[in-house]
């Protein structure tokens, strides 16, 4: 098992991402390509040896986290994500995590591997930790206006995914609306239900932005522009959280013990809702393995997206897809 | 001053409704017109007496919180929803707040008092409180479907209300999407956009989810749909984070001191962001005044609902909306 890992994505780049890595490679014993600038991954290794499960991929280019995906790809064929991918498609590697920018990563994901066949879009699983175990959002921003068929898609995708890497059997899928009832919602998602109904999945209709946290539904599946609205709105307000809560604590005598009692309860909550902490989220429909992490990512969070990457390798997630794909009828190009 | 309000409408009605109503009517020197069953409403009253600032109206029927709207309203010509309307459209009074059947309560507000000129479609504005003061987030579930016009007349409309009601000078108004650079986001967005840069608001481009809450924009305009799955998926977030955070306080010696001294504190943000504790959202756009509130509302949210209300009439929102939608060159029926 090797995984590539962009060393120059991201805002901590190449420091945290090496680190996330070199981590990985020990705890999870596989080995990791550091795919990036030989100099500056050097420096972030700062004489620390690479060791036997480590090796270093040398390329000039990176794609900055402000550029405009397809032009910047363009530009640079010597991209650290487009050489990632590259090493993918010719069986150098098995797997590709990036916390670079997530455009790019999926540009340069469809560009070099394709799409597996069955999915007309490649969508971008989120996972949010709830009491009940984790959910998956999807599509948490690929796909912007996507039809009735992307969205069953989406949901068989996420079905292959999450049974076999979150262990969940038969989850349960949802559609995001804005009424449990049938009939309510819009106009896409009044398609999407009779799509479901007909479907293979273990569809439990609709279901509202309440229920995303609540973890009763394992699988909601809504287009990229809404998932994103969530996943964005769950950074912000885990922010938010986190400053009210210790400023109200410390304008009190009784508030600011209470801070120093319980400060690590209060913050799991918070680290527990924050992405940074949840590795990253799986590319689907690609025809190969791709996570795409949080620019902020941790070296924690990069680990962890390892993690999920070679568990999606181990868990042949992708023959599952395609065959579940193929038995579920998803009718294409409608 | 008098303010009809729905004492039938809601989870806890007539009981957590009339005590509101008693209580506005108090605090705020208005006169309140209680509209619903007489048997029942003397029921909550419980022998305590209206005095001369309430008044009862008493009618037999009441849409329930489950009843399909617009069915309900056709069946019911006695609805307590579609009294208390009536009551404003005949002059008899100046407000209406419910915490009934919102889609009933939308229909009922359209079917008796029409809409303002230049308006396509009337909006709910939710008002979420932030650390820099309150925001307005519109639609957050009257329309699903929105053509661009129609957001940028949701725009027009929440800055006359967040100007006189919220005393904003001049709000920043944003385009809820999913990149902050111009040209991101889905179709709406982008032809919405070019709408917004040519009208007379201080339009500051396209906000990401994680703005929402940071209260750096006071308008934020987006779809029904959209705006409905951030509404609800605050009223959840707040739900879980109550329960967790309290669930790991307590499972030590320590956390339940914290607990113990702190509880205050940390339940301050969550119930600043719960919906029950603040009001209502107003309806913009149709020819009066109404207050759509949460089912769940407590006496105190109702209170507060009946309050931006008396504001909404006192400073003439109507009149600034109308004259704003004209001078707005807010192209209709395209």
């Amino acid at each position: 098992m090797n995984v590539a890992v962009d060393a120059m994505g991201g805002d901590h780049a190449p420091e945290w991402v090496v680190q996330g890595a070199l981590d990985a490679a020990v705890e999870l014993g596989i080995h990791v390509t550091l795919v990036g600038h030989e100099k500056k991954i050097a420096e972030a290794l700062n004489g620390r040896p690479m060791g036997g499960r480590i090796s270093l991929h040398h390329c000039e280019a990176v794609v900055g986290m402000e550029e405009t995906p397809l032009k910047a790809l363009r530009k640079k064929k010597d991209a650290s994500i487009l050489v990632a991918f590259d090493l993918v498609k010719t069986g150098r590697a098995d797997a590709v995590v990036s916390a670079g920018n997530s455009g790019a990563t999926l540009a340069a994901a469809v560009m070099t591997l394709g799409r597996i066949n069955g999915v007309d879009r490649p969508a971008i699983a989120g996972i949010f930790p709830t009491d009940r175990g984790p959910i998956v959002l999807i599509d948490v921003g690929a796909n912007v206006d996507c039809r009735p068929s992307h969205l069953l898609q989406f949901g068989v995708m996420a079905n292959a995914f999450a049974s076999s890497c979150l262990g969940i059997k038969d989850p349960t899928v949802g559609l995001l609306s804005i009424g449990e009832e049938e009939g309510k919602g819009n106009e896409q998602v009044r398609l999407a239900t009779e799509l479901f109904v007909r479907s293979d999945l273990n569809f439990v209709g609709n279901v509202e932005g309440r229920d995303i946290l609540s973890g009763k539904v394992k699988i909601i599946v809504c287009d990229g522009f809404v998932g994103n609205v969530v996943l964005k709105f769950t950074e912000g307000t885990v922010a938010a959280m986190g400053q009210v809560i210790e400023r109200e604590l410390r304008a009190s005598f009784l508030g600011r013990a209470a801070l120093m009692l319980g400060r690590n309860a209060i913050y799991k909550f918070i680290r527990k809702l924050d992405y940074e902490e949840h590795g990253g989220a799986p590319l689907l429909g690609i025809n190969g393995v791709g996570m795409i992490c949080h620019g902020g990512s941790s070296p924690k969070a990069i680990k962890n997206a390892i993690h999920i990457a070679v568990q999606y390798v181990n868990h042949r997630v992708l023959e599952r897809m395609t065959l579940q794909l193929q038995n579920s009828k998803v009718c294409q190009g409608d």
